[in-house]
């Protein structure tokens, strides 16, 4: 378990809601640099595509004009969840803390992956023998709770990072997931509601039914981005949504995995839309109702490999894209380097 | 420039052609046991999606049950086109020569791209100095030139190697691909001409023209898939044909990039629709042709990143999509070993 630091903590409710309101902007002049060395180097204007623009958006939130990812993080956060009670997941909720204990041996996909993109690995799992309550019946987290969580994932973001990866473990947080998304950007239980792990036709119904509960429950009443995380989310959901709005705060660049990491920005997309900002979307993962919610949310995802593990995964392979891009951005010869005519 | 093997070279035109009708397969026992493999490491089944097939494909053509990625290559082809003279791109032919200078000195994106994968790169040019033919007069290369270039091409699989991912260099030669590729999928000029390089308007009508011209002198007689890359090919693409050929009599399973490797592979894949099974597209690229073309090869590209450089830069970033999927497949835990649940 992770404490945070008192400089990255957010000391109350409404600390959170301040932060969200006051969101940095990168550094103008690296991204004018870094464009400028685009345009030098031996290729056509824009022939490299996407690789271009993230080279440029990771020298304008690093704010170099040569950005780099030496030291970069893949963030896990894991939560268990009241609302398996009503069986909505294809898997018991013991398999949260087993997963963790696969994750601490090196046993589970993350800690492949996040080795492959030369990513250091945190795991965070948040009071697992304290599940959430049922949040058909009231909050899932009190204010306490709830800001503990978003502490805890503020805590993983130490400033010396390049960038940062988020990824969850939790049995039963899709269902989570799918009631943050409905109460953040609306929408039903179908809309939002997907298959998970893999739960099956009854247990789908299940799911949405939930979700419609949840909704009734708490959609009228819920306010800020922070209500709605401790009306309807978990401790690795809210922790995510900690360590992204600290990311911002430090201006290091975010790479988000699947649906749950991006239903736990989406109460502070509806608060602060220009939270994205600092924002990539790893990938678009099988789980119905995540491209609807990279739409909402504005980003076009990275990878589209019909991934729906989480742990973060579809992050961490997405991570070599952007090595990719650095790598061109960073070592390429200009025109004038190679002697090469410029069209 | 690198001179086949004895036992890697097609002896003629026929034997390339015989060749062709003579397809290996992957080894089944070996994609039964990747399949059994994934089945039982620690995630619910199917949620790593493509990467799980990635695994599979590869445990398949290189006949184990755990793939590995150890020796990839990357080779470019670089040759120059007499249709230039026509204005057909954006850049001067002299720029061919001028990047495999700068291939040579480690400053293109290619050098990049591949070392930041792990990939060998081999580049070899063809005959620089001596453009192919003007292909709106008569064919753009006699069918010794054409067979010299296959097999320039069949050089550079090293039987010890695990992955070949292919590219190409050449000002001009989006111009020769469109019309292999209207010539082998049919479709007019318009369907299969893009902007190349960057070309413009003027010059985007003088190639669609250019197109127009070689298939009423070349497609009513069109003939084998060899004789089709003679016509309207050029040696970077024959070599690439060639290329992906032994590849396949080796199986080595191939990676792809962009319209033009793909281009190369369309005459191919009319005379025997299996060549594609040990290839993989890398992506899909920013020309418009490209798109159309994934479909009739029956391709689903793994990255589309709007790149459109040539060079194998696109298959060099789609490699670390191959390296994922098996650092999870050869390195997770299964359900027994971490003691996991198991749904």
């Amino acid at each position: 378990m992770t404490t945070a630091t008192l400089s990255g903590a957010f000391a109350s409710a409404a600390d959170f809601t301040a932060a969200l309101g006051a969101l940095t902007d990168p550094d103008p002049a690296a991204i004018a640099a870094a464009r400028a060395r685009q345009g030098q180097l031996t290729k056509p204007p824009g022939s490299l595509g996407r690789l271009e623009d993230l080279a440029v958006f990771l020298a304008g939130w690093q704010g170099t004009e040569k950005p780099s990812l030496q030291r970069g993080r893949t963030a896990i956060f894991a939560g268990n969840h009241g609302v398996t009670v009503h069986g909505v997941s294809a898997f018991p909720a013991e398999v949260t803390v087993q997963m963790v204990a696969n994750f601490a041996a090196g046993g589970a996909a993350i800690n492949q992956l996040a080795k492959a993109a030369g990513l250091e690995l945190q795991v965070v799992p948040l009071d697992l023998d304290t599940p959430t309550a049922d949040f058909t019946q009231g909050p899932a987290m009190s204010e306490a709770e709830c800001l503990a969580a978003i502490n805890a994932g503020a805590a993983t973001v130490d400033p010396g990072l390049q960038l940062l990866t988020v990824g969850e473990m939790g049995i039963g947080n899709t269902t989570s997931a799918a009631a943050l998304a409905a109460i953040s950007f609306g929408g039903n239980a179908a809309d939002w509601v997907g298959a998970g792990t893999g739960v099956d036709d009854a247990g789908l119904v299940r799911k949405r039914a939930v979700v419609e509960q949840a909704l009734t429950l708490h959609a009228p009443a819920a306010g800020s981005a922070f209500d709605k995380l401790a009306r309807v989310g978990g401790r690795e959901i809210a922790a995510i949504a900690g360590a992204v709005l600290r990311a911002r705060q430090l201006r290091i660049p975010v790479l988000l995995d699947g649906f749950i990491t991006c239903a736990a920005i989406a109460p502070l997309a509806v608060e602060a839309p220009g939270i994205t900002a600092h924002c990539l979307a790893g990938h678009c993962s099988a789980e119905q109702g995540h491209g609807r919610m990279l739409g909402h949310l504005g980003l076009e995802p990275l990878l589209r490999l019909d991934m729906r593990l989480g742990e973060g995964s579809g992050a961490a392979v997405a991570a070599h894209i952007l090595r990719s891009a650095l790598a061109a951005h960073n070592g390429m010869a200009t025109f004038a380097e190679a002697g090469v005519a410029d069209g």
